[in-house]
């Protein structure tokens, strides 16, 4: 696949493997695919840090990829995945733990101090 | 909420409300946005064509949205919508229709030449 980077950049969605729960959204540039790819857990590029970063690396919450999926236009990547924990810093199952009136729909599993 | 736009722009991932399925990803302004909770029917800011467009208004392929959620740092949007039809112009009911490697691995619902 011949996948189309913007300012060398491609938002990746992290989907559960199992219960089909999309977790998180993050980028990865062709160095985080390559290496997600290889090793077969996630790796993005983290636009605030200018950096790869292998998701769990400080907290243990790693993401075991179980398939690279890419859409049509070739500007996204879906990511099934095994999660270790919970994907998102703030100790949800799911980053997406909000509705748009910010009512608190998520399930929190863990406490951020005790893994960052 | 307070959506973090970047360059007037914030993604959103459509999912499947009963199967969970990952169905597509595209772009919101604010205007999307707010025609999206106004109308219940997914809006969404085509950047090619610098144009808000309604998801479905050629194909009828709508999508009625039951519930908006929010990432953590509050900069991608997760519409979790009842799909008419199929979510991909090229006739899959969901974009992610092939691995990485190229392999087809998505349902084919419908002729987009019949309904483009």
């Amino acid at each position: 696949m011949d996948i189309k980077y913007k300012e060398g950049l491609v938002p990746a969605i992290a989907q559960d493997n199992e219960t089909g729960a999309v977790l998180m959204l993050a980028y990865m540039n062709e160095e985080s695919l390559r290496l997600t790819i290889e090793t077969g857990v996630a790796h993005y590029f983290s636009r605030s840090r200018s950096k790869i970063w292998r998701k769990g690396e400080t907290s243990g919450n790693e993401q075991k990829v179980r398939e690279i999926l890419v859409d049509c236009d070739e500007d996204t990547i879906l990511l099934k995945i095994d999660q270790i924990g919970g994907a998102c810093h703030e100790g949800y199952r799911s980053c997406f733990f909000r509705t748009i009136d910010g009512e608190v729909v998520g399930e929190k599993i863990f406490n951020p101090e005790d893994v960052y």
